[in-house]
């Protein structure tokens, strides 16, 4: 972790990792992606050249920025992420470019995309993005691509180190547009959270609560604990379960408690499919909260 | 822009380059993809292999041929494309490989994929591939997987330097298969043309009419216009609309027209799905009216 | 194909070849498959990544083992698989990397993901992943997500020649969990096999019967053969139909029988979905049997 934005960029580890990776809710079914790696191609050939995913849903910026938390630190310090979930695109949204806590770059629009990176690692500096400088030659008449004709360009062009992280355009203050984000309680051996997201193919609700609150009361691998789910305060699902290390510790199809691969608590049935089977959602609106049976 | 076939392979970009991108109809759930890449990786280690996409509709050549000309020169002059969209496979269609004049190859069996680079871009030069010497070693009991045993294998070699241009086979006239492709019309005020394509995944029309003609006589950004929409003459769709830089300049929900990242008009409903919303399709048979209202 | 392990090590290719391709039931709708390249790629930053698929069914160890031997020997010698269809995380299933007879490594959870590949190929050596060595730094509280902490980057390791094969971990007997995998019999002109698998965009049959088994007796192209589908005994589809070479062989529509990609005999509809049309379904209770007409 670096405490500086100046400490970081007297490294400038993006110019020797020269790694760019997309992130998008465009899919993957027509050019728009592969028009975007095009762009960064051209700019320097020898980039590497990744995608986190295309499939956010349209237009969920939260899902985009959990997605980010989710993958950005398994990358090297370096490592230029260009985000395009863009539902407000040429609105007065802003474009920037950030300097995270982690050694990361990543280029966006200031929609609330960069909510849990700045929450949980911390954004050192931000940029707006001059488009004068920063946009695909020949392509003014183009209002709607952003991704392609500014974010993928001034991403490449900072992995390719043409230009300087100042050079992206003026400074503002760190702080991005936030989401709310909810931090998980404890009370009384009473632990409540939200579902933040769903493990998509597998329906396992990812929850806010981390493992190291979870076991911080009485719990431990192994306990029995009481779990209920609620939607706008009416109750959709109570249950007992046990805590697991591993799915493999119930009979398929039971569920369980377990730490998912970000170290918060998830919830699963084990080769089953959680929010389907109980018509789970996700999103502030949806609370969680588990105690010691 | 190239303006001769000898010109461009004086210069022979793709050594220099050593990129393929594929385009297929095949999906990504099957190994089929990865073993041409396979192919590709073997032929030369260290090319750049890159997708475009491979969700093309199964059999669907006008869409393939859209979506080549929707990425293509986003892609640096010398990138090879190899496009599988191969509904005759084994048939009396040709498999080609062809110069275009923004100096890109294409291989392709020769079916209606190369129709919009023909019309817009132009080729400078096409060749029968010669399977005799450009096919897959220890391949020949496979009828069914041309893409894979002839063009990622002649794709790569060319973008290795393995083999010249001339080495894919013998020269044929440049003209490639064609599918028709209307041009829009305007009269008296009033601009026709057809639906081309939707942008997937949100669900916008992409018509055929470029900007240049849009703007060419009355219409300019903040004026409203009436917009139509017919398939085989009964008409399906009529509203007045703005025409917008960006879609925020109306209400989440309200419809637009707008200019898309390929410079065509699109119409669209703010952060909704116009074609689902109306239920629009694409084709020859989907016209498209706009006056000013 | 190397006929001993001693002989395969000695080469070590996968030093040169530096190149690692992942498969998983993951999707790539979420983080978790960036998640396995950034791991890799932080390890080594030279190593090729590639993806065969991520979307095999979840939890459908059959289709993986399928899926690798339908692509893994297009890929050159040298080249390390990191597979992750792993129902049975964190429980007593060992965690294996094996080498093959064609030169390949492969790193997977030992589930009957490597049956093909064994019965087929054959395995030259097969060894338990030490965990205390091969795994993630800090990913100790992490259970759920041996794709990432484990495999992807033990495999970038090997590629990397960071690790010696041996240096996985202790070595095991190289018999890998087996499915059970049938054989395609001949009997008095009568060809009975399985129906392996699908080819998924297209809706053909793929079978268990080789094109030399199905060539052998007195069948040849241009024939016509009779065709029989049954589940479970009950019979679903009886036909007589054409062998062909290409699909444009008959009308479009109608069924015909053919030499897939694999060179196993398949089934298909030109330009249809045979598997949809006759709702039929894969595995072994899925019989096939073809005789001449």
């Amino acid at each position: 972790m670096f405490s500086s934005a100046s400490e970081l960029k007297a490294l400038s580890p993006w110019k020797e990792r020269q790694t760019v990776v997309f992130m998008s809710d465009f899919g993957t079914a027509d050019g728009a992606v592969s028009a975007m790696h095009g762009v960064a191609d051209s700019v320097c050939h020898s980039l590497r050249l990744e995608d986190l995913t295309h499939e956010i849903p349209q237009f969920n910026i939260w899902e985009a920025s959990y997605r980010l938390i989710q993958s950005l630190t398994y990358w090297a310090p370096g490592t230029v992420f260009v985000s395009v979930v863009d539902p407000g695109v040429g609105s007065d949204r802003e474009s920037v470019a950030v300097l995270t806590a982690s050694g990361h770059i990543i280029v966006t629009p200031d929609n609330g995309t960069l909510s849990h990176i700045a929450k949980k690692i911390g954004i050192l500096e931000r940029r707006r993005i001059s488009e004068t400088e920063n946009r695909l030659k020949d392509s003014q008449r183009s209002y709607t691509f952003y991704g392609r004709d500014v974010y993928a360009y001034t991403g490449a062009r900072l992995a390719a180190g043409i230009i300087d992280f100042d050079g992206t355009g003026p400074l503002l203050d760190p702080e991005p547009v936030m989401l709310e984000i909810e931090d998980p309680k404890i009370e009384k051996g009473r632990i409540t959270g939200t579902i933040d997201v769903l493990d998509t193919r597998y329906g396992s609700l990812w929850t806010n609560i981390p493992d190291t609150l979870f076991f911080s009361d009485n719990i431990s691998f192994g306990d029995s604990v009481y779990v209920t789910v609620s939607v706008k305060d009416r109750l959709v699902f109570g249950y007992k379960m046990k805590v697991c290390k591993n799915f493999s510790e119930v009979e398929v199809g039971e569920p369980l408690v377990y730490v998912n691969s970000l170290l918060n608590v998830g919830i699963a049935l084990n080769q089953g499919n959680f929010a389907q089977t109980y018509s789970i959602g996700t999103g502030e609106d949806w609370k969680i909260s588990i105690e010691k049976a």
